[in-house]
C-alpha cells in the first residue's frame, strides 16, 4: 500500500506526486470542457425548441456524439491514471467521482439532444402550445443557467454554485409539476400529441437539472471529506 | 507498476492474486444480488401497475431504498478493492465496469419505483385505459423477462443472455412507438391524464430495458477484450 503523499522520483526525476497532481488537473480540465459542451448543447437545444429551428435542432443532435466522445476519452484517461498511479483514499475517490461526473454530463447531453429531437419531430409546428409557452421558456432559461453554473462549479469547486443550482432545481421541479397541473386542468383542450410532447419535454428539462444536482453532491462529498452516497442519494 | 498476475505473499501467506480473485467474485455476487432485487422490484411494480394494487406499489417504492443501499455498498467494496489491490489492465476494467453496472441497476430500480408510483398516484383507477391494456401487459412481461435474463447474464457472463435481452429490447422499443401511435390516433378519446400517464409509463418501461442492454454491453467489452464505449454508445 502506498501513502497518497509518498514522494518517489520517476524516470524524469519529477516526483510521482507532482505527476499525479498534473494528471488530476488534466482530468478536471476535461470535465470542465465537457460541461462547456453541455452548456452549449442545452443553449442551442432550447433555442431550437422555442423557435422550431430544425437546422439548429439537427446541429444539437449531431453534436451529442462529440459530448459522448469527450466523456469516453475522459473515462479512458481516469482509468489510465488509476492503473499507472495506484491512488488510494481521497485521490482514488476523486478519480472515481470523475467517472461518475462524466456519466452525468454525458446524460445531460442526451437530454439536450432529446429536447432538440422533439423540436425536429414537431417541425414546422411548435412543440409547446400557447398556454405553456412562458412555462417552458422559464424551464429552458433555468436549465441553461444551471448548465452555466455547473461549468463554474467544476472549474472552481466552490460549493456556492452547487447551492445555487439546487435552488434553481427546486424552481424547475415546481414548474415541472405545474405543467402536469395545466395538462390535467379542464381548460386544457390541446390535442393528444401536444400532451405527449409537453409531458416528455417537461421530464427532460427536469432530469437535466437533476444530473447537475447529482454532480454537485459528488463535489460536495469530496470537499467535505464525506462520502456517504447511501444516505444522500437514497 | 504491478503486473496483473504478479504473485506476492500477503500477511496471511495467501498470495495477492488469490485474495484478489476472491474479492472479484464477491463483487460479482453482489451485482447478482442487486440484479435479483431489481427483478423482484419490476415484477411487483408491474403487478401493482396492472392491478392497481396500492399496497404493493408502496412496497416497491419503499423497497427501492434497499436497492440504492446495495448499490452503494457494492461501490464502496469495489473502490476499496481498487485502493488495496491497485489492479491494472483488465482487472481494473472489471472493477470500473462493476461501478457502472451498479449505477445501471440502481437506475433500473428507480424506474420500477416510478412505475409503482404511477399506480399509486392513479389509484383506485387503473393507469392504462382499455385500448392499451394488452400493450402494457406485454411491455411489463418483457421488462420482467429482461430483468430475469439480466440476473443470469451477471451470474454466468454468457453473452447469449445479452443477445436475448437485446432482441426483447427491440420488441419493447416497437411497443413504445406503438403507444405513441395509439395516443396520436384519431380514435384516442381518453382524457389528458391518461395521455400523460401512458406517455410516462411507456418511457419508464423502455428505459428500464435500455439499462439492461447497457449492462450487457459492459460485459461484452470485458469478455471480448474490447473496450470501445465511444463507438458503441455514441
Amino acid at each position: 500500500m502506498r501513502a497518497p503523499d509518498e514522494r518517489r522520483p520517476n524516470m524524469n526525476g519529477r516526483n510521482m506526486r507532482e505527476v499525479f497532481q498534473q494528471e488530476l488537473a488534466e482530468v478536471q480540465e476535461r470535465l470542465v470542457a465537457i460541461a462547456e459542451s453541455v452548456h452549449e448543447a442545452i443553449t442551442l437545444a432550447q433555442q431550437a425548441f422555442s423557435t422550431s429551428d430544425v437546422a439548429l435542432a439537427e446541429r444539437v443532435i449531431e453534436g451529442d456524439q462529440h459530448i459522448d466522445a469527450q466523456a469516453d476519452e475522459l473515462d479512458e484517461l481516469a482509468i489510465d491514471v488509476i492503473a499507472r498511479q495506484g491512488p488510494v483514499a481521497r485521490d482514488l475517490r476523486i478519480l472515481v467521482s470523475s467517472l461518475r461526473i462524466s456519466a452525468s454530463l454525458e446524460r445531460m447531453g442526451d437530454l439536450a439532444r432529446h429536447i432538440a429531437t422533439l423540436a425536429r419531430y414537431r417541425f414546422p409546428d411548435a412543440v409547446v402550445p400557447e398556454p405553456l409557452i412562458s412555462t417552458f421558456e422559464r424551464m429552458g432559461e433555468l436549465d441553461i443557467e444551471i448548465a452555466r453554473l455547473n461549468v463554474e462549479l467544476l472549474k472552481t469547486e466552490n460549493l456556492e454554485y452547487h447551492e445555487k443550482i439546487s435552488e434553481l432545481d427546486i424552481e424547475l421541479d415546481e414548474l415541472h409539476k405545474s405543467v402536469f397541473d395545466s395538462v390535467l386542468a379542464e381548460e386544457w383542450n390541446e390535442p393528444a400529441n401536444a400532451t405527449v410532447d409537453v409531458t416528455l419535454a417537461s421530464r427532460y428539462h427536469e432530469r437535466f437539472a437533476d444530473h447537475a444536482v447529482t454532480i454537485g453532491k459528488k463535489i460536495q462529498y469530496l470537499s467535505t471529506g464525506d462520502w456517504a452516497p447511501a444516505e444522500e442519494e437514497a
